[in-house]
């Protein structure tokens, strides 16, 4: 198939090669672009721009943050609990935590998980960063309490392994997230896994 | 919720903008961008820029095209049947029609469909252009057909009953693509419309 122009062809590709965007919605995503005004098609394109010039990881956190602001918001807030490092895979996971308003510590983001399938080992995330991080920290170490939220896979449970296997013999307290049913999920329909670690995971009343 | 970074934010906020994008979409989409190589991102921004700058509507058939290829590509081959005009509503539905490789003759894209509800009347519409298309033509009228391949919606037909009253006086042929049963469904899951017109356009054998 051959699309009336060049230009509109380049736009439907460069759409499709965005994650969970197919050929159909990256046309539609095009052809709204070439519908509206100039001038919003223009703040998208210089958005996207932007921010690739301006947004830089964390020096601390290796959360992402404007290059004018590192380390960022988060890391230098003095309403923040300094002695509560949640451990995640990405920002998106910092964003679904903030998001919740029940956590005031700080966060160190590993952007990914140990995966040997996929060739990633523990040198390709930022764990030599966290390592640094909490060496160099004015805070005592057993005053630190590090809560790994890791998704629940093999490749979260081998990334939790290891965290463990190199901090703990820093005197940290180390904790992790708890598994069990969502909210709002029916136990039926639940899977054995997930049950297991909720009956392990049980609070007393 | 705010996120690390204004440049951060402003690009899912612009990702939102998009049909079909909600905000953890637009999330992701960000996420993404800001992920991969510097390259990759200004190739979408660029690609979205360079399309809103030379992307116009072909004087002929109204349906996208470069600003250096007009007449369209379609309009001016000389493989094409120009004695069958397929009016469509959207450059997308040209799309979808070029796709079955079984059609040769014609566009022309009326942008969009009568809608008194929504303040869209015939001059907001391709129609005019259409009718001079049609008068300026130097074939002769009795020679054209017209095919009107419009969403079977109360928009639709009010559109297809507008374009015969006007066109019709001017002695070219007009049409309307079927409606029935798509290929691939379920007659007992049809609901009476669609059947009813299917009884109504069958085809002797």
């Amino acid at each position: 198939m051959k699309y009336p122009s060049q230009a509109v062809e380049t736009l439907i590709e460069e759409f499709s090669k965005l994650p969970g965007i197919g050929k159909k919605t990256a046309q539609r995503l095009a052809l709204f672009i070439l519908k509206s005004d100039k001038i919003k098609a223009s703040k998208l394109a210089s958005a996207i721009t932007h921010a690739k010039e301006t947004v830089v990881y964390c020096t601390s956190c290796q959360n992402l943050t404007d290059q004018y602001q590192n380390p960022c918001y988060i890391c230098i807030s003095s309403r923040r609990n300094r002695n509560l490092i949640c451990i995640v895979e990405s920002p998106s996971d910092v964003f679904a935590i903030e998001r919740t308003g029940h956590f005031n510590g700080l966060y160190h983001v590993l952007h990914g998980h140990i995966s040997p399938l996929d060739g990633i080992g523990p040198d390709d995330l930022k764990i030599k960063e966290l390592f640094i991080r909490l060496q160099t920290s004015e805070l005592l170490p057993d005053t630190l309490e590090l809560i790994v939220a890791l998704s629940p896979t093999v490749e979260g449970e081998t990334t939790t392994l290891y965290l463990t296997k190199i901090i703990k013999p820093l005197g940290i307290k180390m904790s992790r997230i708890a598994r069990g049913i969502p909210i709002g999920a029916e136990l039926e329909y639940a899977d054995e896994a997930t049950i297991t670690r909720a009956l392990e995971g049980r609070i007393m009343l």
